[in-house]
């Protein structure tokens, strides 16, 4: 098991549903330490890359992509999920389908902040059925811009979105895949 | 001036209605090499308050306080404004007046975050009417926890927010403070 995969045992919580809670360490409260390690891996993971920007979706992708892009030095975007007063008119917007919530919703990022030819690099907290990372890869194309990685603190194994984004090509790494997980035994298994 | 201030004129855009953009450094497209240096200077200007941790609420928040907590060696915690469905309930929840949209929002932290006696450095992006900071201290205060310090990117000084932080007796440190902006001059004064 590795940092990440260690963490989530100890200190992760299984809830009904499939649920994993990690919002002691990562998506409520932060560990700046281990966000930094894991900057560092996915450096370690894309440094082949030339990566120009990290783009991830606000809120709980901002902590580890801002880490990780401090860690590239480079410049971090994130994509919001709604249009501000002062976002201004010049926008990639890409619809989003949550099938957690059965809602629409749009992930929008000022068309200043992505250019022709840049090389970006995607990251997110979690990964599920990917349609939020769905959206931001249409934003980066929309901008003539190119994906050249996806780093992923923890996928869903289980669920599609991995599966998907490796057969259409994207080079995606994810710290910690879970296999299946039981609320009622608090048993993880993830993949080798 | 100091390096923030030097690159909101550099950088930051004046639009009618006093907003002040800077989102190609710091809250939309987040300038990570600035970011730390900004919590350098807050752990400067807060070294003796022997910090446990930085509390801020998402989204444009969380780079900041996350770069400060890295700085500082101690966990971050964004307090979230809408209860999503595997954040369980028992939660601190504050009501939050929007100035600005004319509407009522919450900032929400699970109870399991924040403790009795814990010493809180409460960060955001900016400052205007403080809305938001009365929020977080009020969570802070629901917790028995201390607000020992606050620590602001960009200061409206021509609200009242800050003044009535002050007047409050808050340790209340804005790294720019703007007294007065022209969208038709583009000019902007700050603090002294």
């Amino acid at each position: 098991m590795n940092f990440l995969e260690e963490r989530i045992i100890r200190d992760g919580e299984i809830k009904p549903g499939n649920v994993l809670k990690v919002d002691g360490f990562l998506n409520h409260q932060m560990d700046v330490v281990l966000l930094e390690r894991m900057g560092e891996e996915f450096k370690r993971r894309f440094i082949e890359k030339q990566i120009d920007k990290v783009l991830t979706v606000e809120a709980s992708g901002i902590g580890i992509a801002c880490m990780c892009a401090r860690v590239l030095q480079v410049p971090m975007v994130f994509a919001k999920k709604s249009v501000s007063s002062n976002l201004g008119d010049d926008l990639y917007v890409s619809e989003v389908e949550s099938y957690t919530h059965k809602t629409t919703n749009h992930v929008i990022v000022s068309k200043k902040l992505l250019h022709k030819g840049e090389r970006i690099l995607l990251i997110d907290d979690f990964l599920a059925n990917g349609c939020a990372m769905y959206g931001l890869i249409d934003i980066v194309e929309q901008a003539g811009a190119e994906v050249v990685g996806i780093g992923i603190a923890i996928e869903k194994g289980f669920q599609k979105g991995g599966q998907d984004l490796r057969k259409n090509g994207y080079h995606l790494e994810s710290l910690a895949i879970v296999e299946s997980m039981n609320a009622e035994t608090k048993e993880i298994i993830f993949r080798k």
